[in-house]
């Protein structure tokens, strides 16, 4: 058995700060109706998770409308079996306007994935958290 | 700019042999035709990923037939901008033989989560993974 752990919920703005405290997560999405999911860098900029993708299409859907998309992010020490996670779901949006793509990859620094010319900006429609101690 | 990483690709084998590596990773499933991902403990156990959740039906579906799931484990380390992530999809399905569930749930020691009664099989269809240096 495992030693009894306590966990506690993260109000939506806690969560929101953790959540623009790391570098990366892993973003969550429906491609062919089948889920998919993506580790890539995120910054949290004016509310919205942004994050730049080579395949934007796929996370965002073809129709350029958006698609809700789920974010998760934490930080989970195996050898302290203790820390938190982040789970968002939102509307996921193509960013068209060239000059606010620029400011958002200049926010991101998208050390995890190759080619990043895709930037995507995720609503925090429902944002849930929790904290392991 | 960020520094210039190399990223390979990981076999199958190597990738399922990564995830049977590490004590926790994430379950992506669809929950009222939204996305979802949650952070689970989990064991590979005769080639399957096994999880025990709480929230068995949300995670495969109501009907008990099982449905297609993704899971994603791996170790990025912020620090050193390198690492490597699993991603599998592939059928969920409840186990419902009790001597069976017995097995699995002592081979998961399921300290991310509270109560863990359902125990999930997920057989690893479509394997990819990729490895950051």
């Amino acid at each position: 058995m495992s030693e009894q752990r306590v966990s506690r919920d993260l109000s939506r703005a806690e969560a929101l700060r953790r959540l623009g405290s790391v570098p990366f997560g892993r973003v969550v999405y429906t491609q062919r109706a089948l889920p998919a999911i993506r580790a890539v860098n995120h910054v949290v900029l004016d509310g919205r998770v942004v994050i730049c993708a080579d395949e934007g299409t796929a996370i965002v859907g073809a129709g350029g409308d958006g698609a809700v998309v789920a974010y998760e992010a934490g930080e989970i020490s195996q050898a302290e079996r203790a820390g938190w996670s982040v789970m968002i779901t939102g509307l996921a949006r193509i960013v068209a306007d060239r000059g606010e793509a620029a400011r958002c990859q200049e926010a991101v620094d998208p050390w995890l994935a190759g080619k990043t010319g895709v930037v995507i900006q995720i609503e925090p429609g429902i944002v849930t958290g929790f904290e392991l101690r």
